[in-house]
Formats: structure tokens, C-alpha cells, sequence
């Protein structure tokens, strides 16, 4: 772990300019730009932003590094786990297509990722315990938060509760579900073992929510109320939430707000609704964002860069003023670090020095541009420059 | 003019490696990797693309090379002109600000774009002047087709008519329209005086049509009957077009494809509805993809990157089959070369050499990934390595 190192004159999130001391993998100090003393690297003309987090990946479905492939998107959500099931047998170990990503949105900044792995009768625990080692392979340039998730169903892929149970008992962190309504068909049975499971182990959950209107609403509402029921605050997060862009959305986000439920968004295509992150924001719901797919089965696209996709979600949804502005990179910094626990996501004295410095003359210019990453920092140390990782 | 250039080993966007030949600013021959004399850039490891197009862009609106400023875009159509109104005079030079802007998207790859400039009685010509000494000045890095853009509206700001007719005089190559019904309160009256000014001139028309649902539709239709009457086909566009994102759009589609008038799209944010690529394609309309508003008093959104903006627009309307992401491609491509009339927007012997070199594996990864620009080419040249331009 570097001792001492002093970040030079970097703009920070708040638009002053500033050294940022760092020691022992922390932030120790922010001084005035030029009076901190020790080894420098000059930021003269760059943005300091907090390490991006992408709370939402499957680094174990990733193509990255294979030849690229187009393909169509099955129709359904059932239809796509078919076709999923159907290639994955053939493809090449998860340990090395996710390093491969793994290691490359690092070199984008990405310092923390909460990743979801495929939990079922096919696959078994492979994937998790490929990612188990993915984790100690990349330690030093990404934390990694592991979600065992049922991506075939619970009920309707009997085996799977166990194949849960087994993965928290192995280290997973969290529990996942799926759509408890459209793919399991039974809502309460499908909430029953996530929320048990959860309780079990003591840790959290975080739900892949598709369901649209009425549905996923309600999914949404008895979310929230066994959340309040096992006092998990804090420790629960619906991915997706398409519902929430429903127009009768508002007594749901006031139940997730009393319930301390979190939401992460990667922006969807336009034939879903997407939750509305303002107003999510203003009723006082923890809103993360995600990339979900990246090259994978499930989709050709994603890139793995968050200040874009947290700039795109900008985009989508309108926000240009200020503090909207700020509102979304909080999405892909802060509010992601918040989610996972970590102790990273502000650029302050105590906080971890897991940092990304970026061609921009300010945070918000560094949202809506996406610009070149000149240097990576984690725990202190540079990891990348240029976009490339030092090693 | 370069004489002789061989990019030796490029991806075509048909996937197979070859030697291309570029000779007095045009396209020679494709020939097998590795086998053409001359004076060679080895582009192995690189997709060639044809130069992208930005079908839609504001030189004159734009805020870039001044410090970002975000900012709440305003309500509604009415209240954001008059916002910008009240900033205008205090802007620097458009001059300036568009050759900044200019000169950052030749270095990603842009050889060709569709500007709009305002004409109104606050500015008279004085936007055109700039952007006919901005388009000499940047004559070798990329093509400036002009559109004499009414931004205030022409019957609500008296003059503006005889404005767009001097405009027309002194050089912009297209008028431009707006929101006939919602801006002027008469569509018959708005589009009487385009249509008028178009074929005194014999120039094209771009109008920027916001209006929504059946009011735009009605405006669709009656472009497309003016547009056949006029016998002008393939040399009207609408710009952005929400109206055909309404399900009840079909006979206007229908219409439009008949007229053979054009959509460009910005891939607008989720407030407003946007026209379906695909379904457009089908029915045998030529959509082209712009940036529209580039960190301007409208939106401190856009980077300029219409490789990226292509991307987002697949990304936004699900488009993942290879025909679709190719489809996507071309909207920033060979549909942009279209619309303009240029011989670009394709690699193939005696095409202009206007070309752009990804660090990527094919045509269809560079649209997902919008990766670094190695070599960008105009008519011949390299202007650009690695995003920074050779002068």
C-alpha cells in the first residue's frame, strides 16, 4: 500500500481546486493547490471524482474478450433465459471473462461493483465460486460485492432455494430474486425464501424487479412491508423497478422510502418505463445506477463505463440544472458506495482514497462528457493512467 | 490533396481485413491485406468506418471552449427561445464557440454535418455570416451544409421572412421551419412561406418539428403533400419528429416514405416520444441521426461523439440483431451522407475518403463501444490521430 501521495491541484466535486493528500490508502487531507508537501502527481486541468461504482453487473454473463456478437434480444424475460441456458454450456469459464471486464472498468474508474451470478440447477455454484477467486485476482483494483441470484426462478427451478442457501453459506453477500409474480407465479412463496434466506444468513437482498404497472407495484409494496417487518433498512435494494415510471407509482415510493429500500437503475431502453430518479431522490429513496448486461447473451451493448451511462441516465430523464447534475453522478459515486457499505464515494479527509481523475474542468462537465480517464486510484495507489492499467 | 495513401489491413464494416487505397481524395480500390504499394498506415487491430455525419447540430448555439455551465432547460418550447434570447447578445462570437466545436468533432470523426443556425430579427444574419467564414475555415477537416433555422418563428417575429430569403441569397443551402401550430398558431400559413422560400431559391427544408401526438401528425401529412406537390422529394427532413413515436403514426409514415421526405432524430430524452428507426427503415424512410444541442443554452448535454449518439439510439429502441446495429451505424453514416447529398457515407472505390479508423473488432462493436478514434481521414488526409487533430 503506497504511504504518501499528493494529488496536485485536482478540481474538486464542489468546484475548488485543491492537493489531496493521501496516506495509507485513505484521504488524509485536502490543502490549498500547491502547499502539500510529498510525492506529487500534477492534476493540474483535472477533475477529481469519487471511484465510480456500477451497483448493478453479471460479470459471470459477460462475452468480454470473445469476438464481439450481435444477436436479437429474445421477447420475454422466460424467452431470454432459454436462450441463455441454451449457450451457456459452451462458453468459455466465467473466471476469465469476467477478469477481462473486470479489469476493464477499472481502468475506467470503476472502483467498486456489486455483481450479480447466475444461481441454478445448470450451473450450480460454478459461477459463484469463479467469482469468489475473480474477487482475490482483482482485489487491489475493484471491490467486488457478490449477489447470488436466481436467474432461472425459484420455485419454478426446484433445487434452486438450496443452490441459495449453499452460496450465502460459500460467500455470497447478498441474496437475489427474480421477478416473483412473472416467472415464479406465486409473489409470496417467491418472497418467502429470498427474505428467509436473508434472515437466515444476516445479509441483504437485492431483487430483479421487471414486472410492470399494477404487478410490480405490488411486488414493490410487500417489498417494502417485509423489509419493515425484518428490519432490514438499509440492507434491501430492487433493481429495475420498471414500475416505479408508472403514473401510480407515489404510494409505492413512499413505502420504499419508510422502508429503507433502495432502487438501482441502468437506464433502460425505451420499452420499459424507468423509475424516476428525481423524484425517487426528493421522497427519499437511496437511487443507484448500474450497467446491468454488457456484451452478454442478453444484450450486444453496454460498455462498462458508468460516468457515461450515469451521464445517459442524465439525458433520459432531463436533468441539467445543477444540482440534478450532481444528483446523477451521485448515481454511479455515492450513492452506489452507499449501497454496497463501502466506505468510498466522497472525496474527503477519512474517507477511502478510491478516486478517478478525468480531462474535465468539473464534475458536472465530467457527466454530461464522458471524458478520457487520465488516472485511476485505489486504496491510494494509481492503478491506471490513460485508460490503461499499470499492471 | 495527399496523393496516394494505403490503410493497410483495416476491418471493413463487412468484415473482412483489406488494403485501402486512397488516391487524390477518393476511395482507389479495395484490395487483399497486404498486397497495395504506396505509402502505408498499418491499421491492423482497426475497424474503418465512413466518416460519421451529424445530421443535426447548432455551431451557432453552442457554449463550447467556454466553462461548462449547467443549467434547468425552461418548460416549453416558447419559454427556452425566450430564454436564449436574453442570453444571446451577451454570448461571444459564434464564430468561435463554433469553430471549437467544430474542430472537437473532426477529431472524432465527424466529416460532415448539418448545422442549423437561428435567423430571427435579434440576430438578422449576422449567425450565418460566422458560419460561412467558420465553414471555410475548417474546409478540410469536415463539410458544412446550412440551414436558415427560424428559431423565434416566422409570422410570431415579423421579418423573419424576408430574413430567410436573405439568408437563402447569401448562402445557407436549406431553409429551416418550426412548429408551425404551436409556434406561429398557423401551420398553413408557416409552411406557405418555407415551401415558397424553397422553391424560389431551389433549396431543401429541414424543419424542426416538436409537436407532439395528433397535431404533429396533421404536420407530417401536410409536409408530405407539399413536399410531392413541390415535386421535391428527397430534399425536405424533418427534424426530430416526436409526433411518429404516437401509435396512430402509421399513415403518416406511410406518407412521408411516398414523399420521400427524411427524419433526422437526436434520440431525444424520455419526456417526449421518439420516431422508431426501425420501423421507419422498413417502410422506406431515410432516417439520419444528429447531436442537435451541444452544451448550449438548451441543454448543457452532447459531447459531439455521434459514433456514441448512434450507439445510444440502438441502445434506446432495442436495436441488437446485426441488421439493426448496422442500421443503427448508418443513421450516423451513409443516411447522413444521403441526406446531405454527399458522395461520402460508404467504403468503397470512388467514394471520398472520408473515413474514420476505432480501435475495434468490427463495425457493430465500434457502434456498441464508441472506442477511442485512431485516424480520422477527410477527403484523403489525415486530420486526427489518436482525438487530437494534426493542425
Amino acid at each position: 500500500m503506497a504511504e504518501r501521495l499528493v494529488l496536485s491541484g485536482a478540481v474538486l466535486p464542489d468546484g475548488t481546486a485543491a492537493d489531496i493528500v493521501i496516506a495509507d490508502g485513505r484521504i488524509a487531507q485536502l490543502a490549498a493547490p500547491g502547499t502539500a508537501a510529498g510525492p506529487a502527481e500534477d492534476c493540474t486541468g483535472m477533475a477529481a471524482l469519487p471511484g465510480l461504482a456500477d451497483a448493478h453487473i453479471h460479470l459471470d454473463k459477460t462475452l468480454w474478450g470473445l469476438p464481439f456478437e450481435a444477436h436479437a434480444r429474445g421477447g420475454t424475460v422466460a424467452e431470454r433465459i432459454a436462450f441463455e441456458r441454451s449457450r451457456r454450456p459452451s462458453l468459455p469459464p466465467v473466471f476469465g471473462r469476467g477478469l477481462a471486464l473486470a479489469r476493464h472498468v477499472a481502468a475506467l474508474g470503476t472502483t467498486q461493483v456489486r455483481s450479480h451470478v447466475d444461481i441454478d440447477t445448470q450451473s450450480g455454484l460454478s459461477g459463484l465460486f469463479d467469482l469468489l477467486r475473480l474477487r482475490e485476482a482483482v482485489r487491489d483494483l475493484v471491490d467486488i460485492q457478490i449477489v447470488a441470484f436466481p436467474q432461472s426462478g425459484i420455485l419454478r427451478d426446484p433445487g434452486t432455494a438450496e443452490l441459495l442457501d449453499a452460496a450465502l453459506r460459500e460467500g455470497a453477500d447478498l441474496v437475489g430474486g427474480l421477478d416473483p409474480s412473472a416467472i415464479d407465479g406465486d409473489a409470496a412463496g417467491h418472497l418467502d425464501i429470498v427474505f428467509g434466506l436473508a434472515e437466515r444468513h444476516g445479509k441483504g437482498i437485492d431483487i430483479h424487479l421487471h414486472e410492470p404497472g399494477a404487478a410490480g407495484l405490488g411486488a414493490l409494496a410487500d417489498i417494502a412491508r417485509r423489509t419493515g417487518a425484518a428490519a432490514m433498512q438499509g440492507r434491501v435494494a430492487v433493481s429495475h423497478a420498471f414500475a416505479l415510471g408508472h403514473p401510480a407509482a407515489g404510494p409505492a415510493v413512499d413505502a420504499l422510502a419508510r422502508a429503507g429500500v433502495a432502487i438501482v437503475t441502468n437506464g433502460p431502453p425505451r420499452a420499459v418505463a424507468m423509475p424516476p430518479v428525481a423524484a425517487l431522490q426528493a421522497a427519499g429513496v437511496l437511487v443507484a445506477a448500474g450497467s446491468d448486461n454488457i456484451r452478454d447473451l442478453w444484450s450486444p451493448h453496454g460498455n462498462g463505463d458508468m460516468l457515461q451511462r450515469a451521464g445517459m441516465i442524465a439525458y433520459m430523464q432531463g436533468l441539467c440544472a445543477p444540482e440534478e447534475l450532481e444528483l446523477a453522478l451521485a448515481l454511479a459515486t455515492s450513492h452506489g458506495a452507499a449501497l454496497c457499505g463501502s466506505d468510498g464515494g466522497r472525496i474527503a479527509p477519512g474517507g477511502a482514497a478510491d478516486m478517478v481523475l478525468v480531462a474535465a474542468g468539473s464534475a458536472a462537465e465530467a457527466l454530461v462528457s464522458a471524458p478520457p480517464r487520465r488516472m485511476v486510484i485505489k486504496r491510494g495507489r494509481i492503478i491506471a493512467r490513460d485508460g490503461k492499467l499499470e499492471s
